[in-house]
C-alpha cells in the first residue's frame, strides 16, 4: 500500500487525519513494541494506556495552555450527547440559559436543553439563512443565565466565530466540535468546552470535554451515573472502559500538532489555507461564498455555483479528479470544501486548479 | 512486525482479537483499495461505511438467526450506559422490573435502575460470595414486572448461566458484553440483549443492542434524544456520528466467527478451551476454582492458589513466560484467565503447562 493511492478528502467529518499519525497507528495494530499486543487489545488499566491517556491529556493542557482549574475529559457519544449533558448537569431545572442560535447543530442544543429547563434565545442568525454569526452587539444576555452557549463553527454552513463573545460574569459554554485545536484558543474564557473528536483531533468514537471545576458541583446526583461529569472527574475518564483506540489516535494528532509548531503556527496554516480559497471563489463572481465576510470559516468553506446542475457536475468531476467529498449539505445545498487542520495545503492547490478549469469550460 | 512479537494476552476486556482480523484492518489503515483514504477517515454517510454498517448488521442477524422484529444497533458508551437506557426507556416510574443479581455489574444495573423506578431483587448470589448463578428454581418472578434483566456471565466472578431463564411473557433483558456470541443465542427468547464490544465482538468503543420491535414503543418522549431507542432505531445508527472504526473491525470479526463456523463450533472450540483449563484446576487441588461446577464461565476462568504470595508469584512468572493479562479482579484475588473467541487453543496448552510446571516448583 502506498501513500500515493491517497486521495483529497474535503469530507466534513470524519475528515482526513495527517499521514504520520495513520502510519504511526498502523505500526501498533499488531503488536505494539515492548507490549506484545494490538493497541486494540490492551487493557484501559494497563500501562501502555494509563501513558497514552495521561499523554494525551498532557498534550492538549500544553497546546491549549490550559490554567488550574480545569478538568480534562474523554469521553463518548460526541457533541449529540453532550447536548443533554451539559444542561444536565449545569441548567438547574428552574433556571434559565442563554443560546446563541446560528446553524443546525445550536437548534439541536437548544431542543435538547428545553428537555431539562428554561432556554432564552441570545441571539439567532436564521433570518439571515445562517450565513453568518451575530456580532459581540446583536447579543441579549441574561446577566442571570445559568450559562451562555453557543457553537464556535458551523459546519454545515461554513460560518465561524472569529471572537469570543464576552458574557460577563456567566459561564461561556462552547461546542468547538468543528474547530477546536484549529488555532490558539483562551480556555480561560470559557467554563465549558466539548468537541466531538471526529473532525479535527481523532477518528469518530471519542469526545473531548473540558470543564471548569466550579461546574463540576452543580451536577444533581439522580442523573444517570455515565452522564454525570464529575464521574468522570474523579474517574480520569475511566469509570467505564474509554474507546481506547480513538483516544490513542487522538494522542498522535496532538503530537502532530506540537510538532507542527503549536497551534499558533496551525492557526497560520489554516488561516492560509483558507485564503486561498476565499480568494478564489471571489476572484470572478463565478462562484459564490454562502457565509458573509467577517463570518467565514476557515475549516468548512461553503459556496455555491450559477446553477443547482453545474454544482452537481462540480462535484462528481471534482470526485473524479481525486477531490472527494465536496458535495454540500443538503440544507444549504452547492459545494463544501472541508480543510481541516490535517488537510495539506497542496490539495488547496488542487482544488483552486480544478476551480479555475472547471469554470473555463462552463463559465 | 512479525506475529511472533505477540503474547498470549488474558486480559478481561479489551481482550484479544483474531490475528486475521489486525492483519485485514492494518491493510486499510492507509488508504482502502478503490476510496483512497483510511478506514479511520471516511464519512460514516459514505457507501464504503454504508456498506460496512450494512454488512455487520447482516452478518449478526445470519449468526444469531434473529427473527424478524428485532432491531440491531450500534450505539456509544458501553453496558455502563445501557444500565441507565434500559430502564429509562422500558422500565415505567410507577412500573418495576425484576434484576436477578450475580456480581458487580447486576449490582451496578440495579443502582441505576433505581433512578428510574421500581426495582426487585428476583434473586441474588451475595450470600455465596458469587461464586454461582440461581437455579431457575431459586427465582421468584413478578409476573406483572416491567422486564426481567440478568447478565449472562460474570466477567469478575467467572460465572455463566448455564441456561436462559424461564419468564412467561415478562420480557427478558440481558447484558452479554462477556459472553456474545461465545456460542449459540436464541434470541427469541429476549426482548433486548446488549452488550459492550470489548471483550468478545471488537475493540472498546462499540456497543451492540438487540431490541423487540414492541419495546420500542415504550419509550418516553421526554428522554434525551441520544438515549431513545426508537431515535436509533429509525436511523439505522445513524442519527450521530457512529464510532467507525469499532463498527468496521466488528464487522471483521463477525467475518471471523462465520468463517470459523458460525455459534456452533464456536461454542464448540470455546468449550474445549474451557474445560482444558477447569481440568488442570480441578486436578490435583493446588488449584481452587473460584465458580462453583454448573456455574462456571467458558470466557472467564477464576481460580485461586494456596496462599496470596503465590498467587502474586504465578501472575508475574506467567507474564514473564509470555502469559500476560492473568491478574485476578481486586474483589475476588487470585488468577483470571479470560479466553474469549478469538483466545487461541494453544495459549490454553501453554497456561497449562505453565500451571503444571508452577506447581511442581511451588506444590
Amino acid at each position: 500500500m502506498t501513500t500515493t493511492n491517497r486521495i483529497f478528502n474535503f469530507s466534513a467529518g470524519p475528515a482526513v487525519l495527517p499521514l504520520e499519525v495513520l502510519e504511526e497507528a498502523r505500526e501498533n495494530l499488531l503488536a505494539m513494541p515492548g507490549v506484545g499486543m494490538s493497541i486494540l487489545e490492551i487493557s484501559h488499566r494497563s500501562k501502555p494506556f494509563e501513558e497514552i491517556i495521561a499523554g494525551a491529556e498532557g498534550d492538549i493542557r500544553r497546546l491549549a495552555g490550559i490554567p488550574d482549574g480545569y478538568h480534562v475529559l474523554f469521553l463518548q457519544g460526541g457533541a449529540s450527547l453532550q447536548f443533554s449533558m451539559v444542561p444536565m448537569n449545569i441548567l438547574p431545572t428552574e433556571g434559565s440559559a442563554d443560546y446563541i442560535v446560528t446553524g443546525s447543530w445550536s437548534q439541536k442544543a437548544v431542543k435538547e436543553a428545553r428537555r431539562v429547563g428554561g432556554v432564552r434565545i441570545a441571539a439567532s442568525t436564521e433570518a439571515d439563512n445562517f450565513t453568518r454569526v451575530p456580532t459581540q452587539n446583536e447579543l441579549t444576555l441574561d446577566p442571570d443565565a445559568a450559562y451562555v452557549h453557543y457553537t464556535t463553527n458551523n459546519t454545515i454552513f461554513g460560518t465561524e466565530f472569529g471572537y469570543v463573545p464576552e458574557v460577563g460574569n456567566v459561564p461561556l459554554v462552547a461546542d468547538t466540535s468543528s474547530d477546536m485545536f484549529g488555532g490558539p484558543v483562551d480556555v480561560s474564557k470559557f467554563a465549558l468546552i466539548y468537541a466531538g473528536a471526529q473532525k479535527n483531533l481523532a477518528p469518530a468514537g471519542v469526545t473531548l470535554v473540558i470543564i471548569r471545576d466550579d461546574l463540576l458541583r452543580r451536577t444533581p446526583s439522580s442523573l444517570p451515573t455515565m452522564l454525570q461529569y464529575p464521574i468522570h472527574a474523579e474517574n480520569d475518564s475511566l469509570y467505564n472502559t474509554p474507546p481506547v483506540f480513538a483516544i490513542y489516535v487522538m494522542r498522535l494528532v496532538l503530537q502532530w500538532l506540537l510538532k507542527q509548531g503549536g497551534l499558533e503556527a496551525i492557526g497560520q496554516g489554516n488561516a492560509r489555507k483558507a485564503d486561498k480559497l476565499y480568494n478564489e471563489i471571489d476572484r470572478t463572481g463565478f462562484y459564490r461564498a454562502h457565509a458573509q465576510p467577517g463570518s467565514r470559516s476557515r475549516m468548512n468553506v461553503t459556496f455555491r455555483l450559477p446553477t443547482e446542475a453545474l454544482e452537481k457536475t462540480f462535484a462528481k468531476e471534482a470526485t473524479s479528479a481525486g477531490l472527494d467529498g465536496l458535495k454540500g449539505h443538503r440544507s444549504v445545498g452547492g459545494i463544501r470544501a472541508s480543510i481541516y487542520n490535517a488537510f495539506p495545503e497542496n490539495g488547496i492547490g488542487g482544488l483552486v486548479q480544478f476551480m479555475q478549469q472547471f469554470e473555463k469550460r462552463n463559465g
